[in-house]
């Protein structure tokens, strides 16, 4: 999968822009942040996902002849342009946020520096890419956080198409699912594949009883025994317990096993089922619910002691339903003077929270130390440095007067951006899936509760430095 | 692309169950319908589409070594099944009705007709296609009704991966979109690309109007200049307007030429900005919109006498903002018995809207003669015909009461239901996507204007055959 050649997949607007810059001869070196303004689901945080996939697309960047053909044919590229585009390499440096990291509204999660025509160029497919897998990581995020845990990421078959069912689970994955239903998920990225029957199993037997006989022999390991094609409560569990009880006296007994349930009123049918199994004395039968499922959902079910210890989240996971797009932008935050410096560049807009932050930047996460919590998160320029035994005065850039001084010793800073390509050469390691989701966890650990709440979370603030600041409203003033 | 090989895109279930049914030996052939529930975005119709790589995915189906390899490191397959894989491929027919026609719930949109196992694999990823494409040409209709004409398809940047942009712009396409921004899009399914230039363009120049000169003179044949970077009444237009008089005074003119409004109320600053391109004599100028556009903004900038020619619609349109899935379901039909007859299967539930049509089906559309449109659509069992010259009694599924008699001679029928693989060999060719466009304009004018209505459209009635009435009945009250 990672040798497909997606450099074609940009906004024709990139190339007509970077044939502008190429007929001038512009070759200057610019600085584009990718930010997103809100959080998805007016949650407290996001996760950030998808870098691997941002490192193979840009390694694999290249015309080939087709792809310079095509452009020919569409009769608005000059000759010496494409040549330049057969030739084409990535010889830019790269700076992003590991994947897994929470992250918040305003900070660079990928920052490129590169030749203008190059900078340009990757727009589209970074924001793709980053865009997608945040969102579905973030989304995720949440459900396991209602769930507590024992989420199963179903939801392939509504995917918006094969990378969103792929990427999708990689994303869901990192964020704590524990398994995919998407076998080509689980090879691609070496996770936990899960999965039980469909009603179609069972249609196909004689009977009910019959059905799961068959499946419990053939999966003795781990069986889950799908209990609603008929009635749940009158047939499926009935059936499901009568199988289960036959294997726990037999030769052969059952390892794992449990009930799906994927229809009707799961808090009601969760606790009936469970009363059910227990009185049969099957106390170790677990129940797995589906249909529908999302952080809300879940979150109420289990205000109602519904008896669920896994849940199959599909359709609402996968496509971050009441919130489908991630919204990360791409904006120029810096222009090379020739000279080895940077001359800051600022977006304005009347909507003062969509004006950009100049300059070439990064990111510092303050931790309280007593504590290991995220106290701020502070966007400087990147040569600012930030000693901990130092007082640090932070302040809200929109209503300055909001002041927090942190005391020298007692927090820590931990730079996030992190080098990904030097000129032009990868330099970064992408660790495993599993390493990202251990990662991951670790990260959400240093959330407070109030932020990953799910409803009306308190916000993480994200200041600028004094100096960042300073400048910001330079460029302001000279603009307004 | 066509090349990937998507074979373990699949749920993991879908494997244990061939595993089953290879064990049981059961090599029945069994019919699968694929069809959803209700319309998205409430809407009155969908358009199907996605068939052409649902005959990519089939014609590649195949477990290459590594796969099987993948499957036996899971250690729940044994060796005779992962054999079988290895010699896998689809041997089955499949029905469809083709991509770009309306389509209505309930109906199938796909019929497999195949061995048991062969049948179970191929769910996951038909429902991962068809559900993808039905629900972004779905969305785009309704863009386009709602626009009249001059949409173009501006999502890459916040589709749900790769995948999600460059499928999901097929289906725009196929929908009515008149081009889109996606250049990979435009290589594979050749269709028209288009652009203008970002803020950055703006930013890198030392003003905007040297910005806006620049760019008209290297695209003079079609010129859209962006014209909020700053202030779209007070810079950016007067900028966009001395750019085009100069073109227009020059032995040089531009071929055509407008600007983009990206910002902003579009009903106020595109009638400001209609107003200063016509007094500078530049009726010509055509006003292109984007930002957060959908069916309902469009719907009521233009109830606003707005004077926007062309939309650029992006996150909204590509990941169907309002409904993000369609929904599609895979569902048991009928099973062989052996000796060339299907036995009916119906899977119920306390929902009867869920009840599944039993048996080997197709459907016919009833055309009212005089005005081409459509008057219902009538789910009957394969063998069934329907002579337009014969008077046709029409009756509600459920409220069986509501009746329509269609004398003879008043109308025609059409089977929608389309021969795709017959006993695993493609016998159908997938028309371009420019001509599946061509056909799903003519489908749409078989649409009354109440079906294409935004807001609570008339329904289309889908109904049932006698003998299919009669036969679910029959199988309700033996399972009731």
């Amino acid at each position: 999968m990672n040798t497909r050649n997606l450099t074609l997949l940009t906004d024709l607007y990139e190339l007509t822009m970077m044939q502008g810059y190429f007929e001038k001869q512009q070759t200057e070196t610019v600085i584009f942040d990718m930010f997103y303004r809100s959080n998805p689901s007016k949650g407290g945080y996001a996760i950030c996902a998808g870098l691997e996939q941002v490192i193979d697309y840009v390694k694999n960047l290249h015309f080939d002849e087709a792809d310079v053909e095509y452009l020919r044919s569409l009769g608005i590229f000059k000759e010496p342009f494409l040549a330049y585009l057969r030739d084409f390499k990535f010889s830019g440096s790269i700076y992003a946020i590991p994947e897994g990291t929470v992250v918040f509204p305003q900070e660079p999660l990928v920052k490129v520096i590169a030749p203008i025509l190059e900078a340009q160029l990757v727009e589209t497919a970074i924001l793709n890419i980053i865009n997608h897998q945040s969102l579905i990581a973030t989304k995720a995020s949440r459900i396991v956080y209602a769930a507590g845990s024992g989420v199963m990421e179903f939801g392939l078959r509504r995917a918006q198409g094969p990378d969103a069912g792929i990427f999708g689970a990689r994303a869901a994955m990192i964020a704590g699912c524990v398994g995919t239903s998407n076998v080509l998920a689980g090879q691609a990225f070496d996770v936990p594949v899960m999965g039980t029957h469909a009603h179609s199993w069972i249609m196909t037997f004689e009977d009910e009883y019959t059905a799961f006989k068959h499946y419990a022999s053939l999966y003795p390991d781990n069986c889950t025994l799908l209990v609603d094609t008929y009635d749940t409560l009158k047939s499926g569990v009935p059936n499901a317990i009568r199988v289960f009880q036959e294997f726990k006296a037999s030769d052969t007994p059952l390892k794992r096993f449990g009930i799906r349930l994927d229809s009707g009123d799961l808090a009601y049918l969760s606790k009936e089922a469970r009363k059910m199994l227990d009185s049969a004395g099957l106390q170790e039968a677990y129940i797995t619910a589906s249909n529908d499922l999302d952080e809300y959902l879940i979150h109420d079910l289990k205000m109602q002691q519904a008896k669920i210890d896994s849940w199959g989240v599909g359709t609402n996971l996968i496509t971050s339903e009441d919130c489908p797009a991630f919204g990360g932008v791409y904006k120029l935050a810096a222009v090379s003077d020739g000279g080895g410096n940077f001359i800051p560049k600022i977006k304005i807009s009347e909507n003062s929270a969509k004006i950009t932050n100049p300059g070439d930047k990064t990111v510092h996460r303050i931790y309280e130390k007593e504590s290991g919590k995220i106290k701020a998160d502070l966007i400087s320029f990147a040569d600012e440095t930030f000693n901990s035994e130092d007082d640090l005065l932070l302040f809200d850039p929109i209503d300055t007067w909001k002041k927090t001084l942190m005391k020298g010793g007692t927090y820590e800073v931990r730079e996030l951006l992190t080098p990904i390509f030097k000129d032009g050469a990868c330099i970064y390691h992408s660790p495993s899936v599993k390493e990202i989701a251990a990662y991951c966890q670790q990260e959400k650990d240093t959330l407070w509760d109030e932020t990953k709440r799910l409803f009306y979370p308190h916000p993480v603030f994200v200041d600028l430095s004094q100096k960042l600041y300073d400048v910001k409203q330079e460029l302001l003033n000279k603009l307004g």
